[in-house]
């Protein structure tokens, strides 16, 4: 009932706030036998990591992942059993939020907080501070390599698509973006030019003390067809979910999205096509899902996030004494989340996939390998 | 693990195909005592009833909810065991779609349900028809009574805001729409202009054997703030979860949505203001919920839903047995699935609100009245 | 949240009241593509069914199946999608109850019902009548069919062990009973003699006014090694909730049980051995299970029901105004559940075993074939 | 899905290996503001840790429990926010276990969790290990405090009744046990005569290498009436699963349990009695619960654990290479569980009370104050 745990078959509760001994996460259900590489795990969340680059926030966090348990002490491989990861929180300067303690952040969760719990851990955000996805990134981390190694073509593939007013969306062939351009720049924006445009505009906004918003894209390559479970939990219900689960996430659209009402029926359906005994669509328009299951083709998203809530400029707003005060933040943050918010889109992602798939081999077995392969119905 | 239920502390799972017996829900976790209108729920129905107007669907269904369980005999009130409500399936024309039995038409789930389950129920699409939110409908209805007696001024306002290029977002007052001004046209579109160009385009498009899609508003007034779960439960994620989980519904967005990436952060945050000792922000480009939890502004979210992917044109496909084959559509069929749309929508946030606020009483107790009511923290 | 369904991946959820209109369940999670014989669904339910011999209540109930949705129309063969099963009420004699609609009855749950809901369905006990345990047989005889499709040799047998002082334990060659064993008289007990006498000592009771209760004893065949989940969900914590879960049941053991203390660990514990290839162990005093996994060896439980509750002299109780009155029982009453609850304990243990077969499925792959198959580990 | 996870409304999921890194647990779902006394947690970790007389496993471990995540950081109370708690392992002899690496213990869970997983953590047992249940007795300390200081009155009092052929039933007076009778000695049996002559057993037993089981008796005082969820999970439903899922825990009876057959109807029933305007039943045979609901009287218990299976003298058994062979445990062990299962018992009721508290609380309300309160119906 609680609302810490996601996954039915992939269960993974996240636990931790911002300025506490520490965030993790539990994993419960992981199949056993896995050569877990700890080191990639280590790695994704390096991509989370606080203070690597200008354009992030400057805590320091090495963010060092431990197992407590889990994985068999010889050979690192899964247990079956629970894997429960955590990380140290280090450079906690909660004095710097001292004058915050009693004001509620304009677009911050703090009032909501308090009007729900009547108690908040007001440092940084507490439990919704973006640390919270340190569990997300790690279990995302394994889930990852688990769906990899199952479908040889898996692979989940976020970037920053805009920030602000720079979009690079027609630059970039979507299709082949890698996790390398992505990752060549501190934006992560694969489009070069983009890139430095994107820089410069974050760096120009921090130096303001202002913040800026933009789109993630997300493409999942080697998806198998049967994904996604009717009628609540369909494929792209459960990612709308994963995906405004994050902080700053604003929206999301599937294949067409907000445009598909720019067409007509004829014009958007997606016609399905034989091509030398493999199943395809002649266009992507549904972006991978239809009637909320996997289809083979790429599943395809792009999610908008607004631009940081901390801003370093005074604001007006309201104590929890009932006086409307301003507020002067201080404080280290992200003039842009959108960097950092690619490797947790991914992990999100790869979190929705393996319990999608873990639900459809307990139900119904091995799904159908993938796209195209040979017709399941004789 | 399966996904035919909904919510944690108000379950509704749904059940029934297209052109099976009956579709139907069973809600467990009802609150007891509550003197249940089941008119009302009969109402709501209406709503969503096919063969209701020129614009929608000709199949004819009386969709006469009959209630199994969990009503006192005497009084009618809910005893809190599970409600069972059942539509018994009337106007099945199922050789209407002999032709399609072993073609996967396109944008529909049919291809999905056969990688899934290696069969599936073809005709009018089983358990993917919309036909299957006939239980949703009838369940958010229940909600909905129990969330007005709960919480003064709770109300699902939803509407058509666009069909096609026919967008009324600028003509409508969105925070006063009533649903009798809604409901003033078989649109569904509550500015009378609009519903007269989009009822002609409708029109145009079935007379063309086409369909059109479009956007629905959906504003949800009363919220106490408190509501949602950290952190993957949050308001907006659930939310998200459960009209992304509707047939047809492509994109979400909350508030600012995706042109919150236009603004900077200074421009974009809502500032709080206490007014005659009543909280309230300055603006409300959060659409109600901040870091996943309701603030008690009104909770505002906007919604795309693509054309109808069944056209009444020949379309090239692909069957079940390897063949590229042409495909001609018969049956009946919404050109538009906007409008009855509407009370779909409204019963998914009423499902939604009903869950956060009976999970918000089990851990923490009675939510806060409402926005501006004394402040809980002394 | 609520209680009323059961099992996490072969989820059933039950619903109706005594004199309600229906009493049923929806299963969701059923495998696809399975050939159900709905005939032998109505078959358990004729087992079930008040009735039946002179040995139960009189209630007449055909207690005729019908099923909603989830079958596919022509093949008659599982849809995957969720199987809505109802059984209408139809010898309803409320009247009969008319002077207990505000008294306590002893030993009953209608304070329970009060305390906790404030309202209660007294007729008949409403929803805490074993009338609700029709979905529940309905169920499990679906989930009968999948399990012994899947492992040959799988067989719930469960059977009236003892009434009263009357103990057919030691007369009983467990291993080897048979259901036509069983049902060869009306009492359930398969040992001839002690049935006998055990008929004639219900009927004696049922002369009286009087009832009795006993032991059933149930044993599982054929369910392959590692099914069972730890640490909460083990094979034995599920199928003591299942059989607690049970109208009128005290207590359940399993394997030694009860006297498990009467041995030292060295006479108690159960070696292994491998015969011809085939792991087996020298005794069973688990009672098939160990760390609450299956080993292969028949899972063996004992289960207490207590006299039935309804009796028909005058009794001492209170009413719901305060009142100590007398309360002299009327209506029709089973003076023996034992009987009829053979075939609901073999429900609930096949829906315990056919969920343990599918989480193991989802996280792991399919089972290991059974005991003797060729070791796991290389 | 999988089974590591307890309750749904106060979900506490546990973790570790015996000779892992670390065991703990995550609480999500905790009321918050609740000022948690973290020294009365670690006070029943010490009744549950190894090495605290001679009666028990003398693996040194000091179980010093630190708190992750939940708690405000200035008052210590609950933030209603996941409370990660952690143990460290230390005292790990693995080199005892050497020998066994390849070998299924008799009775233990090393053949199980090979079948299951393919794959087990062979020392000391891995996950099945009593250890595991260190996660259990943090969580259920939380629930105590949080339970008591809700319900005056409520206390969870378990002790050792029997051991081997040792039985104190008679010469107890139950419903006035108090924790300090039971801690006066190791054995935790409050009867000192039957405590003297039980240590000396156990001494005996472990001399030869051998082990003992027996009964533990649980009280419940001051459960609310209307506690537990119809159908499936009525409170002593949960309460079997939860002493169930107990390693070693054999069967479990509630009020008359086993004997409720000896008795017929007339004799068994517990008659409702108002005194002085309280309602209570004039004998409690049903154990404080009727129809799975409590009613306020005692709840009453006893579970029956078999001898431990680690015995310290050869014993036939198989290796996982196909191999019969013979087994020299070494390592350390309990000769008996009893008195360690003690607060193990109590905190899994706490956690089993706690959980149909909340629920309760979230579909209707906040329980009725207790036995005796103003009558709920007017």
């Amino acid at each position: 009932m609680p609302g810490n745990t996601f996954g039915e078959a992939f269960r993974v509760t996240t636990f931790g706030e911002s300025h506490g001994p520490a965030v993790g996460c539990v994993i419960d259900g992981c199949p056993p036998g896995f050569p877990l590489d700890l080191a990639a795990v280590q790695a994704q969340l390096a991509r989370r990591r606080p203070g690597q680059s200008k354009l992030v926030t400057p805590r320091d966090e090495e963010d060092k992942v431990e197992a407590l348990s889990g994985l068999d002490r010889e050979s690192g491989r899964t247990l079956g059993t629970p894997i429960a990861l955590i990380v140290r929180n280090a450079d906690q300067r909660s004095s710097s939020y001292a004058e915050w303690h009693h004001v509620y952040r304009p677009s911050h969760a703090d009032f909501g907080y308090d009007a729900k719990y009547g108690i908040r851990a007001w440092e940084g955000g507490g439990r919704s501070s973006a640390r919270e996805t340190v569990g997300r990134v790690a279990a995302g981390a394994v889930a990852e390599q688990l769906l990899a190694a199952r479908f040889p073509g898996y692979a989940a593939a976020a970037w920053v698509e805009r920030v602000h007013t720079i979009d690079a969306r027609d630059a970039i062939d979507a299709l082949h973006v890698t996790r390398a351009q992505v990752d060549a720049t501190p934006t992560r924006c694969p489009h070069p030019a983009s890139a430095t445009a994107i820089e410069a505009a974050i760096l120009a906004a921090k130096a303001k003390g202002d913040s800026l918003g933009g789109f993630v894209r997300l493409l999942l390559h080697g998806v198998p067809p049967g994904l996604g479970e009717p009628v609540f939990d369909k494929l792209d219900a459960l990612l709308a979910q994963a995906m405004l689960s994050l902080p700053a996430c604003k929206a999301v659209e599937f294949g067409s999205g907000m445009s598909a009402a720019d067409s007509t029926g004829l014009q958007h359906n997606d016609q399905y096509v034989w091509i030398d005994g493999r199943m395809t669509t002649a266009s992507n328009r549904s972006g991978g899902i239809q009637g909320g299951i996997s289809n083979g083709m790429a599943v395809d998203l792009r999610l908008a996030f607004k631009p940081t809530a901390t801003v370093l400029k005074p604001q007006a707003s309201a104590d929890d004494a009932g006086n409307n005060v301003e507020l002067q933040a201080k404080g280290r943050h992200d003039p842009c989340v959108l960097p950092r918010a690619v490797p947790i889109v991914e992990a999100m992602a790869n979190l929705v996939v393996i319990d999608c798939w873990l639900r459809q081999r307990g139900q119904v077995g091995e799904p159908w390998p993938g796209l195209g392969g040979p017709l399941r119905k004789p």
